[in-house]
Parts: C-alpha cells; structure tokens; sequence
C-alpha cells in the first residue's frame, strides 16, 4: 500500500486569484508561502531570486502571465493580445538568462493565437499554464520512478545542490526517488553535500528531504570521499543543468569530483534530467561555456568576510562531467548508458 | 641571489619580557600580535585557541614556561623547581589534548633538572625553549628544500588547510616550498582549498601566503577537480596530523578527496611532515581513530544558521589516505616513497 502519510514541499502552486510561492532564499530559516496577487508581484519574485529551479521558474512565470490575462479588463480580442504582449515582454525582462521562462511564456502566447473570444483566451491560457505544470510534474515522477528501480531497501546514496522538488513542479529529478521511495516504503538514506560557495544541498536538499520526512544527513563537500568510504555509499545521483549530444553534462560545481571519487569506490554516478535539458546542438562538454562568477560568493558567507578582502578567487560556477563517468542518463523515457551519442540520437528521434 | 624583500609571517616571537603572539582568531579580517606578559595571558592565548598548529602551539607553551621561570622570585633552588612544577601543571591544563604542548613542556623541564643555582636554571630554560623554536625552523626549511626540488619553475600547486608558517616557527611544512621559492625567485602559484567546516585555507593559508607575496588563488574545496583539469595544476601538497607505520596518513578532512583527485589526473600528491608526526605504534590507517566534531561547525557559519536546526549531521574532523595514493612523505631527513613500511623503518633506525 502507498504511504501518503508525509508531504512533498511544492515551490508553486496555483490558487485561482493568486499564485503562492514558497519563498526559497529564506530557506531553512523560515517557511514562508507568498501570495502573488498579480503579474508585479510575480516579476518581483522571479527578479529576486526567491524562486529558482529552471522549470519552477518556468511554471511561475506561466502563472503569472495567466493571471495577467485572467485579470485583462480589455474590451476587444486586440487589446487583450497587445495586453497580453506587453505582460509577456515585461515578466520575460524578470531574468533575461533563464531559457525555460522564454519557452514557458512563449507557449502560453502560441496556445491562444487563435481563440475566438477573449473568454476563450483566458481559459486557453490557464490551462495550457496548468498543463506546463502537470507535464513537468509527470516528467519528474516518471525520471523517478527511473532512477528508484536502480536503488535497492537501505541504500546510501550521495546528491549534491538540489535538484528537488521545491527546483520543479514535484518531486524534482535527482530527488525524485527518494520521494517515490518514500511512497513505496523502501528506506533510503541521503548525503547531501553542502555545495559550496551558495550553500543549495545545506540550505534546500536537506530541508525538503526533511519535511518529506527523508533520512538525510549534510556533509561539507570536502567530507565526499571519507563519507563514501566510511557510510559505504552504493550510489551518486545529481541533476544537470546542460547535457551536451555525447552525453557530457554540466551540473553545479562539485559534481565533477564526484563523478571521480564514485569512479575510484567503484560505484555507479547517475545523472537525473527532463529531456529539455539536453542541447543536441553542442557536440560535447568543452564546447559548453563555464560562467565565473562573483568573488564574494567564496570570500563572504551571509556578508561575512571569511578570506582576505583582496585575494584572489576561480569561482566557476559550473563543471562538466566526461560521458565516460556517468554509469546512466535517466530522463522521462528511461535510462540511457553506453555509447551516449547514439542513445541521445534515438532520444530525440523517437 | 636570495630574494630577501618579502616577509614570511610568524606566529610566536621571543621579546625577552613578553611574548609576541599572532592573535590566529582574528585573521584574516585584523592582524593583531598580543603582549603576552606573564603565565596567565599565555595560558588564555592557548586555551582560546589564538594559537594553532602543533609545533606553534608547543613553542608557545615553552616561552610561557621560560617567561614564569624568569619572572619567578623564589630564593632557594628547591622553591624555584617546586613553582616551575606548578608553572608545568598549569600550562599543561591549558589544551589537554595538544601533545606537543607536553612534549615542550617536559623538554624544558628535563633540562633544567641539573641546575645548580636559580640563574643557571634560568638561563637554561630559556636557551631550551629558543632551540626548541629554531630547531623547529630548521626542519621546516628542510622539509621545504626537499620539496622544492620537486617543484619547477611556473608549476601549479594544490594545498588544503593551514601547514604553514604560522602553525610553525616558521615556513610551515606542506607551505615551506613556496616561501623558499620566493626566496630563490622561482614562480610558483599555489591554489589554496577553502577547507570547510572552519576554512583554515580560507582565513589562514592565503592570508600568510598574501603576505610573502606568494601567488595564491582561493577555491571552494568541490571547485578541485574542475580546478585541477582547467588550470592544469601540477601536483598537491598537504600537511599531516599523523602518520601511521605504513605511510597511511591522516590529515585535515577533504585531503583523501584531493588524494583520489590526484590519482585520476595522474599528477603527485605529497604529504610534508616532520618526524615527529610519524606515530609507529600504529601499524596502518585504519587504527587511526577519527574524532567527530560538534555539528554546528557545519550548520552555521560564523554563528548563522545555513542549514536546518535539527538536520543530521556527519562532521569527522580528519580522514585517513591510504599509503598507495601518495607519491612522497617529504621529511627533514628527504622524500620516502615506493615501500613505506620499510622507508619508515629506516627513517627511525637511522
């Protein structure tokens, strides 16, 4: 029988005349849903950062251009398409470099290019923002479902940065199983790692898994290899953030050294992505570009200063991960493993 | 010619009436040196933990012992031993676990068992606890000339933690090198790991290295292996805490993770210590007890809370690397390698 008696955090969720929107930068700190009454509120959030996770964003911004439309007073089906142009350009402006908001606003934008009524219009869109949301929902339960197959009752397995639910619509990718298992009573236990400079596995992975009421246990990165050793980890599992066509993926900082010490223990590394994150257009993972960011994300913690104030500072904020080190891919239609640019070839042609 | 325009940062000084102590708490935010004047001010500095770094540590507990000594106003020789015995005692209470603390302590005491007045005695103590400071200095400069003939001209280095300079009388051990490279103006760039939980890399290793206008470069301790492919780092250099008969060596947590890292980039990984870091009596790493520090070093950062309250926590404050993972324990006496439970042997029977 499913255990459902335990809860999986959502980051977004649609009330009807407001968007509640957990607030992730006060995490763990304090549990905060805001109530976004409109496309301002919605713009604010997304601009400061109080929500992350491309498809979490992506719904969120689908949300709030619904509920712009919903709220339209226009009198003729052109206004309310010039309206609802001006709410696309002005939510698409809340973060300029996130690819899944553009692709979420824009399918919302197609879905009503041929209503006949602007009631027809606001319909169309609300549905096509929940349905955003349901699919990206099922993407996340079907990886998982995936990636707990290859998991077994008492398995230890290592994540890093948070690929949860609170980064999707539910359950998240990499974290996925460990919800499923949940469901299923099957016991896992989780390490997260701290993941350094931004602190996302300490601050997000370990609060979500907690109020799911998931074993974790945090440890600094640094504590990988003794913890793998010592805790005798069966597995690696982590998101991506860009899989190239050879299968080379790009994921937080850290996630290279992982992939390498679950080498050296002998262990399988997995990497846990939803189809649209794959870039067929990048033949491997040196073409991928590396952003650097800020020095004070290393030398400050909370604003504290906790290194010289003029040392230097490599603050990738990426690494990529060689094909060779992934034991398998696992996306919505199973795992892929082997000889990567074949299997992505017949992901993307089936 | 020896390059001489630059300074090595040290953490004790001998002033004759006060001993000058680099206050380690404060850095690197504020460079302060305390006035410590009389037995008492020692015993705080230590107990606070204003001092760290074995040897550093153990000179200052000499010059705590030397400064009661000659402050002592007894009148016969036997009140002078029977204060010197509580001056021992109470020193001795400052940091109980510090074994170079007694090992100090206990030299000066031997040495002034044969004293025939209260001056000689004096007099006595005092020369010990300086030779015990240069002593310590020259097989820092040792270590450091062995390990720099490992090094070229333009290589780039990787260290963890703090072995340097101001955990030692001078130079440091796994940081020696890089001083004596200055001094030999021979270009070396030293890619300092942040060392989570208390950030020794952080605060401690780049600071004393800015100060010698030594090349360094912060990095959080996950950014390694990314670290090591982008910027093609030539070999890592760590400290130790102990050394077990077999070369197995134990050393600030995230030393085994570099270890592995290096083996995957087929690039050297050294281990510098002095002789009295080799514990025989251990046979091998795995007897090497790992001690478990207070989970809040993980879950806040200087007292702010990044993680949730009451998450689990796995926080060894060491790990242990197998003796295969390292290229050469370098010494005062040279670099061991290949057999190390032979090469040790040798080391002690010689």
């Amino acid at each position: 029988m499913l255990n459902e008696n335990f809860v999986i955090p959502r980051s977004v969720i649609w009330k009807e005349d407001y968007v509640s929107l957990l607030n992730q930068q006060k995490i763990p700190q304090v549990t905060e849903y805001l109530e976004l009454r409109n496309i301002e509120d919605v713009w604010e959030a997304i601009q400061s950062l109080k929500v992350r996770g491309a498809p979490a964003i992506g719904i969120t911004a689908a949300y709030g251009l619904a509920l712009a439309a919903l709220q339209d007073q226009s009198k003729s089906l052109q206004e309310f398409h010039q309206n609802l142009q001006k709410s696309h350009d002005y939510l698409a402006s809340s973060r300029p470099t996130a690819v899944n908001l553009f692709w979420a606003l824009d399918r919302l934008m197609k879905s009503v290019s041929n209503a006949q009524t602007i009631d027809e219009a606001k319909s169309t869109i609300l549905k096509e923002a929940i349905l955003i949301e349901k699919e990206d929902e099922q993407v996340c339960q079907l990886i998982g479902e995936h990636a707990l197959s290859l998991f077994k009752d008492g398995d230890r397995i290592m994540t890093i940065c948070n690929a949860g639910s609170i980064a999707t619509a539910k359950y998240g990718t990499a974290l996925a199983p460990f919800y499923l298992a949940k469901e299923k009573n099957i016991n896992l236990s989780v390490y997260a790692c701290e993941t350094r400079p931004v602190l996302q596995g300490a601050r997000l992975t370990t609060w979500e898994l907690m109020q799911a009421g998931v074993d974790v246990t945090l440890i600094t990165d640094n504590m990988a290899a003794h913890t793998i050793k010592s805790k005798d980890i069966t597995a690696i599992i982590v998101g991506a953030d860009r899989i190239a066509a050879n299968g080379d993926t790009a994921n937080k900082i850290g996630t290279f050294n992982l992939a390498l010490l679950a080498k050296s223990f002998n262990i399988p590394f997995y990497v846990a992505a939803p189809l649209s994150t794959f870039d067929p257009s990048i033949t491997d993972g040196d073409q991928i570009p590396i952003e650097e960011r800020n020095p004070e994300e290393v030398t400050q913690i909370n604003g504290i200063q906790v290194a010289p104030k003029d040392v230097k500072v490599f603050n990738p904020a990426f690494d990529v991960t060689p094909n060779e080190l992934i034991a398998g891919i696992i996306t919505e239609k199973g795992m892929i493993t082997g000889e990567y640019k074949e299997e992505i070839k017949k992901l993307f042609s089936n």
